[in-house]
């Protein structure tokens, strides 16, 4: 894989959805329709995804989308959250038996939360599996866990996984140590523990002491889609005589690793590019990138703290 | 002074420049003239700075600026870092002199970079005094310092500054421990290290074990002008035994608070605007303010990272 020169480039690796549209460009990145829930854009489709499902409305009947120029919508009759839920599984079952989009043969049978209007508390506008959130450019949110711990001088060491050969997505690249999509009615730490359980083996008391501190946001694309991505960040210092164990098959094996060894390792092109932004804030957060030494410190810190122009979840302000 | 309801209320209070200019506002931030260094956009000129600006260029031969209805620009004959230093250190003694800016009754004898082309080494397009920067909407440089120390429990205590009843801005606010504005020729952590000492009497033996964290960045103004701001930030941590101690008259006296007192503060007002924020990023990174009980989470961490339009320092890679 082709090296990086600099971080900077590496966060652009990942954060590649462009910042500014260019009609005149030849990538389809820039020339995707929005999909629109009242006045809220909640996704965007993309050129190639788009005669799929202008067909699909055609020949469904009523038809349960009204495709624009310059928008999508759900049709009048699609009111309520169960209705958009059953629709887009209907359409999503269609695509996947018919084998119209590699991307869904990763089915994971899981449904993540699709945000409406951020104003209003519960503002879940529907759920939809997984697998086919990038088809619409649905924003999703994720936990990843850095594991580390320290050596006799107290530098640190930080804990890294290398993805299992067999995985669908990246097989045999680097990884945070863990983490996992939050899925429908999950909360954050809630997912946080099951994932440390689920991929390291790492106990729910131990994994509980994990520290809530920062979150990331950007917004890449793969061959499968559009992926505007926000990752709740949590740090974990396990202690020195603990070993994470792959548990769950997705981890191949774990690695600990000096921070020289994993900034050389994501400036080689060995991590996959979103991991590599979580390792990347946690060496700026632990004084390892510091301004005076990383000349686009503040460049790195924009990209990791992309504003995403989705709804987010919105939950009620208890005081 | 008006308590908040929410954190975010407190974050949009100081990060206030609008995210989306509205020509119908009434209000002149929305009706700022740009200022340009070749296609760099390097600050902003509110409506009540133009007419002494223009007046002052028409007087002055040969005209240092070229004044249109949407660009300002150095004029032809001002081609050097040393000439825009110079053409800015005469219009801002003038203003001065005529006590033509209330803002300008500040001061400091200290000199600001000022920035141009970020894709090139060595960028500083010329220095003004810190105290004009407003009325030019320049964008600046500083580094806070969170001094904390731990209690028997392990749970964090924040030394917290009360600025002194004669500062000429805030007065009587609370302020971080210790914060400074990056002078030009300074690096980040030799302020920091200077500001430890001269606000706090922190040694620089004690100060040099503080960790680079984060930076944050925000668009602000007062009635001085426009403040679009960048704040690389430390934590610190003090021994217990250690009591920051009232240096240079800019602070009247400490405090070490639990969070659950900052954060108290904060929500009634009674912190300085841009300090108040650095606080927060500090409770966010200490999981004292976690994504599963704070509503806003993800729009704080928005607002706390604002990617500014002006240039920013850019040093050379060393690799």
């Amino acid at each position: 894989m082709t090296p990086f020169n600099t971080l900077l480039e590496v966060v652009k690796h990942c954060d590649k959805f462009p910042y500014t549209i260019d009609p005149q460009s030849t990538e389809e990145q820039h020339h995707a329709t929005p999909v629109y829930l009242g006045r809220h854009k909640i996704g965007n489709i993309l050129p190639h995804v788009l005669p799929a499902l202008t067909e699909y409305n055609n020949k469904t009947e009523p038809a349960p989308f009204v495709i624009n120029k310059d928008s999508i919508t759900f049709a009048s009759w699609v009111t309520t959250a169960e209705l958009r839920t059953t629709v887009m599984k209907q359409l999503m079952d269609t695509w996947r038996a018919n084998k119209t989009f590699k991307v869904l043969a990763g089915w994971r049978n899981e449904l993540y939360p699709v945000y409406g209007d951020s104003e209003q508390e519960g503002n879940i506008a529907f759920v939809m599996e997984r697998a086919a959130t990038p088809l619409f450019g649905i924003s999703t949110f994720g936990v990843h866990i850095n594991a580390f711990t320290r050596d006799e001088n107290g530098h640190i060491l930080m804990w890294v996984a290398r993805r299992a050969k067999t995985k669908q997505t990246w097989p045999g690249l680097l990884d945070n140590c863990v983490a996992g999509g939050i899925s429908y009615s999950y909360s954050v730490k809630d997912t946080m523990i099951k994932e440390c359980d689920e991929e390291a083996s790492i106990p729910a008391a131990l994994a509980s002491k994990a520290h809530s501190v920062d979150v990331i946001s950007y917004y890449t694309y793969t061959d499968g889609g559009l992926q505007p991505e926000t990752q709740y960040i949590y740090d974990l210092e396990l202690p020195k005589d603990f070993t994470p164990t792959p548990c769950d098959g997705e981890v191949g094996c774990f690695y600990l690793w000096p921070l020289e060894k994993v900034k050389e390792t994501i400036l080689k092109n060995e991590w996959k590019p979103n991991c590599a932004l979580v390792a990347i804030n946690f060496m700026m957060r632990h004084s390892f990138i510091t301004p005076d030494d990383e000349p686009d410190y503040i460049h790195i810190s924009y990209r990791l703290h992309r504003r995403l122009e989705f709804p987010t979840v919105r939950k009620g302000h208890s005081s």
